[in-house]
């Protein structure tokens, strides 16, 4: 059923095909599709996809055949996250924290300032990363299959993707901590009861409904949704920018740390006896 | 049953009776009464409706009768929202722009700098500005009959009443867009687990329970709700100000743009149709 | 069943027992515990409580044993709030006023400074000052049998602990007001629906299922907490004492009103009846 993949129609496509690097993009019918394409590692963020999204985000911008972007993963996962393996085989440990600051902020920074309406269709569970941006998108709407978790601090880490800003805002402090803090994992029906995403929707009927709300907003008056997505964040942008910049630099004293390197050593070691 | 109309009974009224305008206005028992009496037409906003209610809500501040204010309307609806009547015969588009845009700014003003318990009984659904200015109440009871839509974007125009700031605050970006962006319609169940409404009563008891809260609240130590209003709004003030006039000059630009001509050309030749 | 106890167990206690203040406060497995021990005055607050309370507070964050603290109470309430008889027995109004806001702003900017996760577990109901601090703790987990309630205004009064900020992010302005205005009394249930606790829990298991979540805590890398709690928290701390300062100028200035005169003295005549 070719159109429950949305923006993977044919035609129109303003972008190459990336699915080498973990992304399928396509642009069609004013639908930009990122889509994670990397289900045999659950679609975990190598560093070639964080800046194969950044970029397209920041295409979006100015991309007269984009009005709405999609973000979307392919197989049972939405997102496993960083990649792990981001971490191995690093001879250099303070420039691989240096390199993954920099990387992750740039990265953070093309959510904050992205002009048009970003909606994630959450195929399966998000973790790290692909959560904590969630305070980042217009909408979200994901599969009851999906759990929610971004267990920074049992592996040494701290927040990113400027929940540490959004995520009290969204759901209170005492909610937040359990993601932020305390490595607690949340369905899909709590995510929603919480506002962090806006509908829960059985895993059968997901693509069929989600892509037909994507269609229609892509059939609204462009300049009315940037205009308004201009008055509901554009005065934040600045401080989101300055969260993003703390917490990325935290990170890197993070990655570099006795907590985070016996935590991935763990990890490691886990993995190797399976 | 006078009971029920509350603030609409007899005696010490302190201001002229409005009726001719789309507006029942009262003061009595402390309480303020200010209803919208247009059923005939859902009680769509006029022009002398927004003045009449500014005008209200300013003097409130300092009336030493008006302990609490309430609006309320007649009717099958609360408030359809904006009179599109009000776009209509326009001889000089730029101006009513301009003229729209001040009234608009006044408007919300008057509810940003409300000093006074401010609470909202929904007596039926809510549209647009009715729906927007509601982040500005104190509280809001709500028949279960009601509905909350504000459709900006499908009328290629853009979020006021200070929604875009104080939607997300309030329940979150994911949220918030439905409204704000996508033109959703929520139920009263909804709104309240939002956190955009206080209560939802069951339609034939909310004139009882509403009116029954509006005089306790009546009888409670005014200085103590003002300082207490003022520690909560106060610091946001002058921000909520700075939001209000970003909307309302985007509004300005909307209401003389093509996506909104359209979709005010296609609302009224629906109309004549029927 | 001693283990139930958490931090009350035995050892690497490094505070003095202070039981004879009401309070009892233990540090042991990394956990500092304070205990509202003061069950037949429903552990309503006094002066030297307060005083316990803020110190321990403070001596946590340069203390090497302290992981986590927890705030709980011994018997049937959680805490009564500011023991009204604070106002007893007062020979110069003016100068009970200003101490006790000199007091009340010392023991609130503990909580906002408090560098490590803080964690509420509630044993029973929650009233005034026990309820406005929740919104500066991390985690809250409560019985099903807690309830909430902060009756400022009528007591003449109004809201601290920085309640007139934390209270509206947390819940939107139509919930925060029916506590923060209205006097209206809520349960777990509907304090977790607004996001102001973090679980319910039954009562007969909130003491093996709390503090095994708070001895998981203790167990997690402390400099991601600490790093974490600052990324959240530390950006609003100098805008939160300025709210606090506000809360207890207003205070002081509320208790020598005759709102508030009247009404401790209605409470006293109505307690002396009984």
């Amino acid at each position: 059923d070719s159109a429950g993949g949305g923006g993977a129609s044919a035609g129109q496509s303003s972008s190459s095909d990336s699915s080498a690097d973990g992304l399928d993009i396509t642009v069609a019918d004013g639908i930009r599709t990122i889509r994670l394409n990397r289900p045999d590692k659950k679609n975990a963020l190598t560093h070639a996809m964080y800046r194969g999204i950044l970029n397209s985000l920041k295409e979006a911008n100015d991309d007269a055949n984009t009005r709405v972007i999609v973000i979307t993963g392919t197989g049972d996962y939405f997102c496993s996250g960083n990649d792990l393996g981001n971490f191995a085989n690093v001879t250099d440990p303070m420039k691989m924290a240096k390199d993954g600051r920099d990387l992750l902020m740039e990265y953070v920074d093309a959510y904050i300032y992205c002009k048009k309406p970003l909606v994630g269709i959450l195929n399966g569970p998000a973790v790290g990363i692909s959560v904590t941006v969630l305070g980042l998108f217009d909408a979200v709407f994901t599969t009851d299959k999906a759990t929610f978790t971004s267990p920074f601090s049992a592996l040494g880490q701290s927040p990113e993707g400027c929940a540490s800003y959004t995520f009290p805002r969204i759901m209170g402090y005492a909610k937040a901590s359990e993601l932020l803090y305390f490595n607690q994992k949340i369905t899909a029906a709590e995510a929603e009861k919480l506002g962090l995403v806006t509908q829960v929707i059985p895993h059968d009927r997901l693509e069929a409904e989600a892509w037909k709300r994507v269609r229609d907003i892509a059939q609204l008056p462009l300049k009315s949704l940037v205009y308004s997505k201009d008055l509901v964040r554009g005065r934040e942008r600045e401080l989101l920018h300055q969260v993003n910049v703390a917490e990325c630099d935290r990170l890197q004293e993070r990655w570099t740390s006795e907590d985070c390197m016996n935590a991935i050593m763990k990890f490691f070691s886990k993995k190797s006896k399976v």
